[in-house]
């Protein structure tokens, strides 16, 4: 069981964005070169999570990603569930289980989603930057090296 | 996120069996043709679940598929956790995450899942079937129309 890697690649570009130096942006070409993710792949998620405010994209010349939200401001479950095409932890319609109407797993799993996401919740993203300086160093090695 | 339909599957399967009259067996074809899955889907995960002892599978005339334990000796969480080949969250090195080493996404991650695994893991198969003759109609409905 896993988060898809839009998701996966949703929540390290939002930490990527948040580690910039004040008032820098980063390019789509800096997410891809980091992770190693395809350029759609990264152009997809950026524009999506731009629809959704996470992040401002700002076209022309100085332009590029940053953060359109404080970090504190953005909710780790609610990314997770913004991005996540599927919470649903099994699909009793494909194949069709005709135990359905009267089954209670589906409320077993249901309850271990509501838990897992009540996690996610209580984190924001500024939780996730508490060490910012070690990770900006974990950023700042490969392009040093 | 979801999980696999293996486990699903598995899932399904023992429910069936937990519902089968007393003294009778289950033969794969009558879980195939359930819940419309593969006959080579059914064969594997029959084989895994008689190896950790959640089935027994006697060969032979009036063979078939019974549960190896009591319904209550059979624990959720743990048949998840049996069948399920991944519960890591993301993928921390596919691709490559160079944050890894000071990453705190990692940890909330691991957080949420436990919680999931947690509620799983205070239900068994027994709890499930506290409305047993609803489940029972269900899968005979079928096979008298």
């Amino acid at each position: 069981m896993q988060l898809t890697r839009y998701t996966d690649y949703a929540l390290r570009t939002l930490i990527q964005a948040a580690l910039l130096p004040e008032g820098e942006r980063l390019s789509v070409a800096e997410v891809t070169a980091t992770y190693d993710i395809s350029r759609s792949h990264v152009m997809k998620i950026v524009q999506r999570l731009g629809q959704l405010g996470y992040l401002r994209n700002i076209r022309g010349k100085g332009g590029g990603i940053e953060l359109g939200m404080n970090p504190d401001e953005i909710n780790i479950g609610k990314v997770v569930m913004d991005m996540e095409p599927n919470l649903q932890v099994i699909d009793c319609n494909s194949p069709y289980c005709r135990l359905q109407p009267a089954c209670r797993l589906k409320g077993v799993l249901i309850e271990a989603m509501n838990a897992f996401v009540a996690v996610l919740e209580s984190y924001t993203l500024a939780d996730l930057l508490e060490n910012k300086d070690e990770l900006v160093q974990l950023l700042t090695f490969r392009e040093a090296s």
